[in-house]
């Protein structure tokens, strides 16, 4: 918008700075191509960036938001890596940046929850209660430290305890409407209330859901429930070796998952997965035109230590419900596999027999899947590890050992998709027959995870690693993300969460997406507020 | 409204008929004054009454309502009783019966749920399940096999298993606007979707939440989700002397809680409250202007075996998993008290032994005891018995052998308020060192139960019984309300919902109802429905 009126855009960002301070609002070339970087394989960049750095400056942002008619494009960390990360849906919009709007205001031991402002990162949260001893834990997601928690909330995000399912474990949002109205959520919005953070709804009509995968209002505190310490916790593990037993592992999980004998989050890794976190696409051998030969595949399956699927969830409770639990889970699974189960006292007699004999082979081997395991556990204590950041380097030319922190600094190819699939073995079958060919047509690995993440439903997931220093592996990549979107829609398996580059041709003109639009019109008829993220443009 | 313009009114009710048929508009008086019972001080007439029996019904309606500037009041079985029953919230509204809308349209056992219309009961549900051997459980309430599915779920109510948060537990609803749309939530609009029934979310802002303790549109349609029978299960049940020793079970009970060791809803009734459901108060000792004496409360404790304080639960899963939940739960209480465990198999051996031993006095006695408890049990299976809607008639002077089903048949005086407490014992204490003294100064007992619906915040309906036939009685009852909604939200404990009484009163002017009142104004803006529900007037 700016590029037809040039004095509108001066007057505009003198605008933001007289409000917000000089150094809060960036438009250097270098800084708008910094909050421009992708993973995808193109992105629009921001017209502008501004930091917001309290309630006050995100109303005063969208009071000139009106008085210019700017689009605010409201991040909170922009770690959406493989669905837009920071970048705006569209061209001209003015990034606002709650990064630095990260105050943990508050955190309740007893009843076991968090308020938080929307920059507060899963690292941060996790310190403090470290730091302040309390007894609680987070949910985290593998998206590891920097990544925030209100950012993947708005996103209706999932991670791995009982409380996995970030939306329905929420409350009490604060919200900025584009009138510049402050809007509170279940009870708070009363002053005397005592169960502001304790209950997802409050008298009348429930709104919470309208500000999540939304651009209606932006969200400027939210409280999250963390559960407490167990007494007890135990991982659990196992191999599958065919898609068959993965399918079989599902229907035995499922009546466990629905009676909340398992009350939180299983992952269900495919090799590739999990190999992408541990090694890199070996360039020097293969094109990179085709996936990965099935010898190194399995090769590297061999190093790992991996099935051609990897279970993982977590048993939160006391002594003794663990056990129940513990129990119930061998005997459903008694004629796949056997689960292993790993807590910290295993842990810790491992180090101790390491430490006197690391030099015996079968220990030493064993180091390795112990350190990627006690990795995979701490995520599942709700400590957001950095280790399964580094699969989204799969096909970057990088070598392993150039690992920054973050996929953006690394140029790495990252393609997200998240399709929704039943918890039943034919729903799973079906659609492994459906994505496995897409992938291969492509010449990609398909790197899936299924995530039971509720009673009946899974999440799947799907990875599209590519180089993306190479353009046409980048057009085919590009190529086989619209593939997988169009079949999976088409054959019912609808994600639960996109992209920046699909949100717009997926709100088409039915009902349901004509009533957003009504929502919109009523709320924000100017758009000022992220025009075209989960909306139509 | 009808008042002011016969002729539209003769008009409206023409077009109704011509579009719904003759017997489905019901404008005689005796009609009129029955849908209009309540067992509320007062409460509204409806003007007319429609029965809608298909989706294009309620279409028709909502098209008529527009052309005539009708006020329509939708219901499902008007089984809210002491919220306000079938009865609009001001006087000149057609109330929309869609009792008769009541087809199980889908259920499916392997994924667990039902598709149903509003009109669909609890026990309509049940005997289906029953009947087609289906194994799974529904949630039910105490509310009786009448009462409807739906209609409890618009109110985000709350039953007994682990789904026994009805609003988290259902999806995909089907509703009609107030311009005739018909919408679809979560990914329901989605034609191709397999997993419309079984996500609670589809992409974009959820709107679900909307459309519950709401005006803003008629649902016409809910998936709710079921759990499969489990391998094992067991109720829990116990006593407790004292305030103190419930304050202890709340604390010891919570960290259970919130991992999810203890996953359905646990219910702590008082004294009154059970023995209202099996005892008359004694209108031939007492006045009516005092509340029960200590001397026949607890005689009527000793008879029944009841305590101060009386605790039942249900633990669903596996034999493994159930033997640890009941090993943690005597664990977690054994300063305070021993819990006993009842299933089917003990009360099958308890019908063994009084076969052949009945008339030995310790079997005869405890055969009371054992239907009470058998009752309980049902219920938290899923049975809707009747058995806990007797205490509705508790100061009815109609003998407790003339019981029919429904309350409103007895004219029973009910006034029922909803305040959420959170899960501590202090705010236990405080709550109930509040609100028993205004019962005591307004002359009636407090009937109370504390039911922890979630991890973090229980609700307390809390009932006023009233002899509505006595003048003066029914005027303290509803002072008695007064004081109880006041104090309450004063002191921070807001209800969960509220009654078609006090909805308006406690809609204000903040930000929160503004909103609502936005919404109301894009979707509806001639208040087409319900005016008044869960909104400003």
């Amino acid at each position: 918008m700016f590029a037809k009126n040039d004095s509108v855009r001066g007057a505009a960002m003198a605008a933001l700075r007289e409000r917000l301070g000089n150094d809060a609002v960036l438009d250097r070339e270098e800084q708008l191509d910094h909050y421009g970087r992708t993973t995808l394989p193109s992105a629009p960049l921001p017209a502008a960036v501004v930091l917001g750095k309290t309630k006050n400056d995100v109303v005063a942002c969208v009071e000139i938001a009106k008085q210019f008619g700017l689009h605010l494009y409201p991040i909170s960390g922009g770690k959406n890596w493989g669905l837009g990360s920071a970048c705006p849906t569209t061209e001209g919009q003015i990034v606002l940046d709650l990064s630095g709007m990260n105050r943990i205001l508050e955190v309740n031991e007893e009843l076991g929850y968090a308020v938080l402002e929307p920059g507060v990162t899963q690292g941060q949260l996790y310190q403090h209660l470290k730091d302040k001893n309390i007894d609680l834990w987070l949910d985290a997601t593998g998206a590891g430290p920097d990544a925030t928690i209100i950012g993947n909330l708005m996103e209706r995000g999932y991670g791995h305890t009982p409380n996995g399912d970030r939306f329905h474990n929420s409350c009490a949002y604060e919200v900025i409407l584009a009138d510049g109205t402050i809007l509170e959520t279940g009870w708070a919005h009363n002053k005397e209330s005592r169960v502001s953070n304790l209950s997802k709804t409050g008298l009348g009509p429930s709104i919470d859901g309208l500000f999540t995968q939304s651009n209606l209002g932006i969200v400027v505190r939210a409280t999250i429930w963390l559960i407490p310490k167990p007494e007890c916790f135990t991982a659990y593990a196992f191999r599958l070796e065919s898609q068959d037993d993965l399918c079989a592992t599902i229907d035995a999980l499922r009546p466990l998952r629905s009676l909340g004998v398992i009350n939180s989050v299983v992952h269900l890794a495919n090799d590739y997965r999990v190999i992408s976190s541990h090694r890199r696409f070996p360039h020097d051998q293969l094109s990179g035109e085709d996936a990965l030969p099935e010898s190194i595949r399995s090769k590297f399956r061999e190093e790992l230590g991996l099935g051609k699927w990897n279970v993982l969830g977590g048993i939160y409770g006391t002594k003794a419900s663990v056990a129940g639990v513990r129990k119930s889970l061998k005997k459903s699974l008694k004629r796949i596999t056997r689960p292993i189960f790993i807590d910290d006292k295993k842990l810790s007699l491992f180090d101790f027999v390491y430490r006197y004999s690391s030099w015996v082979p079968p220990v030493k081997k064993l180091k390795a899947k112990v350190e990627s395991g006690r990795s995979a556990i701490s995520l599942l204590k709700g400590e957001p590890v950095r280790d399964h950041l580094g699969g989204s380097g799969w096909r970057s030319k990088l070598t392993w050992e150039q690992k920054p922190t973050d996929p953006l600094d690394r140029n790495d190819g990252v393609i997200w998709i998240t399709p929704l699939v039943p918890l039943t073995s034919s729903a799973c079958n079906e659609f492994l027959n459906l994505i496995e060919p897409i992938f291969e047509r492509h010449g990609f690995e398909p790197l899936l995870t299924f995530v039971m993440i509720s009673e009946r439903v899974m999440c799947c997931p799907t990875t599209i690693c590519y180089n993306r220093e190479d353009e046409s592996e980048t057009v085919r990549a590009n190529a086989c993300y619209q593939d997988l979107l169009k079949h999976s829609m088409n054959h019912g398996f609808p994600p639960y969460r996109a992209g920046i580059q699909t949100i717009t041709s997926l709100a088409n003109n039915d009902p349901y997406w004509n009533f957003v639009a009504r929502l919109k019109g009523e709320l924000d008829p100017k758009k000022l507020i992220a025009p075209g993220r989960y909306a139509r443009s």
